[in-house]
């Protein structure tokens, strides 16, 4: 931790924009201090709630996203953005970005946004999103929502889990839905067909209808799908009607606080899973191995099947 | 391996489509059989040409990869397509996917198309595109072209290297150029500016070059910005004559073999973390520690990673 490092803390718990944005990158470059503050900020974390948006490329999530936060803005609630964009360095997404889609919230500590640039795995982005979601929830927001494109399963998952998972969705979408049956109805809690003017939206609607129909899940909750349009704000009331029923089953269940396990089991999982590794690599016996694994590989005498379950047997027996 | 696995290996290395359609689907879902098939199949690999797309959605890389691989077929090669999506299940590509896109083509043992839908992680994702290539190679296909959106440096990393990376870009994609000095030009063999008939072609073009020049690297390669049409194909031998001198210059470099040891570590890595990963959660002392972990989690008493401090403490002597 740096010498301001109780600063920067304090200022995070405090809601100052500023000690946010650079406990953020911290935790976004992986600085030695991240851990620390992340640490230290925990027992402060689990009381947003966090929604997340997926849907794929051209959906409207932003459209849909900006004007949730106008509306929970208008009714006083404080509001931490992820936008993540696992597109990046492509996507106009993370480009635009922070500030420029929600030109009408002033600058306020009551409001923060933060776009995410996916460089490398998708497993570490969503660790990363998880941790500065933690970051947010900290800070003392009340709501925090989570935009990903497409990938929502592994985007949304353990580290980065939410309460309530909007997916979004357009007329033009109908020829994918059968695509969608394997993934996408497990992790749609609310399902929206945006842009309900154009042609084929009754259609699509009725379609994820029987579709969740077909798979209903356990839980008690029956996911509702909102006909609406983002950009002119029609039938956009019935979302967040949609919305609030969603918490509210999900606060008299439990599922809330359970969430914030979940997130630290993926946590800890993720956190022993790559210091052991990072210290299995590093021992001197395993270089070796590995180095005489790749000499034997460049020989053409082996495959990397037969090395891994070699190294596996040579260090095996240590470890039980 | 079912009883019928040397007759499935057998038809593989001998270019059966059908064999080479069941061999995938085993690595796709990670069946107890896909390790001995591809440990079976490595001899035979390291022979194809491979060859990875990427760019931002609707930059026209499906367009490109059809008239490559179009152009390929009537030289007589021998042709893989992969076509991951990180976006499935939501986009096209993978529902149109595998026959659609290459009507031209008749079915014939020369060529093979196969689309990948992302579930789970990109890492994972990555390694079985690996994977599904390695069977491709092994099937004795002359080049495989390997289709990612966006996210390139993840798919394309490691366990899926390539030889040749081509970033296709189009007019448009002007404003996102500067977000892309990342990493983007760091992954690109040869660029495309396609539908260079639009405005901004000839800027767009500019722009990378003069980026390109900037991160000049030192392995005496400089990457060529090409201003095409995939659609109409303008300019497209100028594409090909750029893949071309790429080819050329990996194979006299010594990078074409070096990649499939490349490949080779990259699996060895992965392989034994991930049995390494499995066997320590399943060990009753180490599944007693994290339950007194999640317990005192659940009790508000500490954070994820002191527990994951304690419990690598806890196991770290024994493995040293």
């Amino acid at each position: 931790m740096q010498p301001n490092g109780h600063q920067l803390i304090d200022g995070l718990l405090r809601g100052d924009r500023a000690s946010l944005a650079r406990a953020i990158s911290f935790v976004e470059n992986a600085a030695p201090s991240s851990m620390k503050i992340l640490d230290a900020v925990y027992p402060r974390t689990g009381k947003a709630y966090r929604i997340g948006v997926t849907g794929p490329p051209g959906a409207g999530k932003s459209t849909l996203v900006s004007r949730l936060v106008g509306e929970l803005w208008s009714e006083g609630k404080s509001i931490g953005v992820v936008a993540v964009d696992p597109s990046s360095p492509f996507t106009r997404g993370a480009l635009l970005g922070d500030r420029v889609r929600f030109q009408e919230i002033p600058d306020d500590p009551r409001f923060f946004v933060r776009s995410m640039a996916s460089r490398g795995s998708s497993g570490g982005l969503a660790f990363r999103t998880g941790e500065v979601c933690d970051l947010l929830d900290a800070s003392g927001k009340d709501v925090l929502v989570i935009e990903t494109v497409g990938v929502g399963q592994s985007e949304l998952d353990g580290a980065a889990a939410v309460h309530t998972t909007v997916v979004v969705l357009v007329p033009e979408s109908g020829d994918e839905v059968q695509a969608m049956k394997a993934g996408l109805m497990e992790i749609g809690d609310v399902f929206t067909v945006n842009k309900a003017d154009r042609v084929g939206a009754d259609r699509m609607a009725r379609c994820v209808e029987e579709m969740l129909h077909l798979g209903a899940g356990g839980d008690g909750w029956k996911a509702p799908v909102v006909l609406l349009s983002a950009l002119s704000g029609d039938s956009f009331p019935l979302f967040l009607d949609a919305l609030r029923r969603h918490e509210d089953h999900i606060r008299k269940s439990g599922d809330f606080a359970r969430l914030k396990i979940e997130r630290g089991r993926a946590k800890i999982e993720e956190i022993v899973e790559r210091e052991r590794n990072r210290e299995f690599w590093k021992r001197s016996e395993v270089e070796c191995s590995f180095e005489e694994a790749l000499a034997q590989l460049a020989g053409g005498k082996t495959t990397p099947y037969r090395e891994a379950a070699r190294m596996l047997d040579q260090f095996r027996r240590e470890g039980k």
